[in-house]
């Protein structure tokens, strides 16, 4: 180990949180067919957006606006907040790195699912802070559990994706909304909505933006299709907002990305194609895992889970048939999710070569 | 202030390094002529490059690949080292924070010259080192004062740039090299060489890649004309370039550029042309200066620097005139350098609008 690291930074892991499918291509030495692990939008984002991010490029020897002015002046808009309430990044990955950074350190416990978001673990661990796991509740997170460790170990963030990844299930606005008035007074919400664009109505809880308790984490990369932009955003009262212009890093956006999210914010009858996209897709993923015998878990996200109806090995083995066949999917890490398979959403191209493929990954799963 | 912050984050400012060329307009409720501020290259990247991102715009919809693989290859090829010399982030900030992060604790001292970068002290005070700034000698920065200085204080970090930011000016490789064969064992020499690819030749050092007390950082936002895109990349020994894995944002790179960085590196032949139009452009504006009585001082960068003969009052009214007429350009932080104006240099279009407007801005500034 290198002499210069600080003593924490020693006894963290070189890692990457997920491999990557470019990795997983380089090592069968084959592209995938289908790319249906992590949770890109096969749709694409905005045609408005591809256009002014391909005229935008001609711009890239210029650095991009530091105060992102003009994104936080659409979003607000689009939010019913002030600009002084957003917080613009690279992706929710960034935001929640800067949000560790500003809360944590060594011992601060953190509450989270056994089995949520592990790059959300990743910053937690990276800034020295205890994580608690409560389990799910079925294909839940169970925002009661998540309360009541974070009261009896005084965490200071509490986790919850709504919709949830992996499992794409999603709690209703008013059972978010209850969770927050139940907030103990040294917990703040991390509420990642990363989904919250895919998710049906009623799921996206109303919250004063000046509530101190509360931040929300939205994104470009899962219904607006733009991941590899690195565009996310976060809805905070102004004080915490501006806490991030603290530790962030102000040049750090790209230029065409900044461009690009205002353009796709823009365009919201894009969105709404995409939405019912979705739709149409779930409902097809949720045939193909039927006509397989598997069972496809209610989704409100551009993925579905699918229960594989046995254990953590099984579900292991049909991923990684699956995989071999050339469909890129992912599965929840730990157990008991890790029963299941997450498959992203896709166009029908896509879809059909899941379909071709799953049966023959199943029946050589064994 | 927010009852979350870690006590270190509740003490650190809510500051912009620098503020932003887009503020600025705001601000003056116009646009700029020319944009001669921020040390991005007029001359644009590669057409290569461009037609590489314009492209790959069409595949925003997927993450870029977290190992920079294809990236680290080329540029591991590029300077006779293996990938796993290699680290690619976020422009050279992205890199200096990360590297911040891993070797710095409250109280842990890094010397830095007075005067020199700003974003390297945001990330040092970031992570809760202690900032020791030693004088230029001249409009030079002194590599016996920072050796002398952290030798003295056990300092953890050492930081040069070479070519120097704001100033200008360089070290020959050998005077670099000579530095290294003295550093304290305590120490790492955090390498900036943003503006090698338009040094004079010479200019850059002769070090093993393995040795295991220096660390370079590149970029491709000033030869390479793409500083929209955040793409620098990092040259250490194996052992530390791994270390970034422990807490760099695995999929926070932007795909369009991460693939506009590997054809613009593929492109050597308009680097060439750049570097010539740099060449010549540092000459148009040593006599735009000299015509008006300043004097410039010898560049080995993207932008001369220009001393206004008197002291950081004047300098100061010289910017703010040029700016006010819009000619966007910055000037160094802190006596003595601020006597000196910063001009980044541009194409014909922006050097005349420069010629027009600093006879004025002098005599404006009396």
């Amino acid at each position: 180990m290198t002499r210069f690291l600080t003593p924490h930074a020693a006894t963290l892991p070189s890692v990457v949180p997920f491999t990557g499918p470019e990795a997983l291509e380089r090592q069968m030495g084959q592209t995938f067919r289908a790319r249906l692990g992590a949770n890109e939008s096969l749709f694409g984002p905005s045609p408005a957006a591809i256009a002014a991010m391909k005229e935008a490029v001609e711009g890239v020897w210029m650095y991009a606006d530091p105060e992102s002015h003009e994104l936080k002046q659409a979003l607000a808009r689009h939010h019913g907040v002030t600009p002084q309430h957003i917080v613009v990044g690279g992706g929710i990955d960034g935001l929640l790195g800067l949000l560790c950074r500003l809360t944590l350190e060594q011992g601060v416990p953190v509450v989270t699912s056994l089995g949520a978001y592990p790059t959300f673990n990743f910053h937690v661990t990276g800034f020295g802070g205890q994580l608690l796991r409560v389990p799910y509740r079925g294909a839940h997170e169970d925002p009661q559990a998540l309360l009541d460790t974070a009261r009896q170990t005084g965490a200071r963030l509490i986790y919850l994706a709504n919709p949830d990844n992996p499992m794409g299930s999603h709690h209703t606005g008013a059972v978010i909304e209850d969770m927050v008035a139940h907030l103990p007074d040294h917990s703040l919400l991390v509420l990642d909505e990363a989904y919250a664009d895919l998710a049906p109505e009623g799921t996206i809880p109303t919250i004063h933006p000046d509530h101190p308790q509360v931040i929300r984490l939205r994104t470009f990369s899962k219904g607006y299709g733009m991941a590899g932009a690195r565009v996310g955003y976060a809805i905070a009262r102004p004080e915490l907002a501006q806490a991030f212009d603290k530790v962030r890093d102000h040049f750090g956006m790209n230029r065409v990305a900044q461009i690009g999210a205002l353009a796709a914010l823009a365009d919201q009858g894009w969105l709404a194609d995409v939405q019912r996209r979705v739709r149409a897709a779930r409902d097809r993923v949720s045939r193909i895992a039927e006509a397989n015998g598997l069972r496809a878990l209610p989704s409100a996200t551009n993925f579905v889970t699918v229960d594989c109806g046995r254990d953590g090995d099984h579900a292991r083995a049909v991923l990684r048939e699956t995989v071999a066949r050339g469909v890129f999917i992912r599965m929840p890490g730990v157990a008991p999710l890790d029963r299941c398979i997450r498959i992203s959403l896709g166009d029908d191209a896509a879809l059909d070569v899941l379909e071709e493929v799953l049966p023959q990954a199943i029946a050589a799963a064994g």
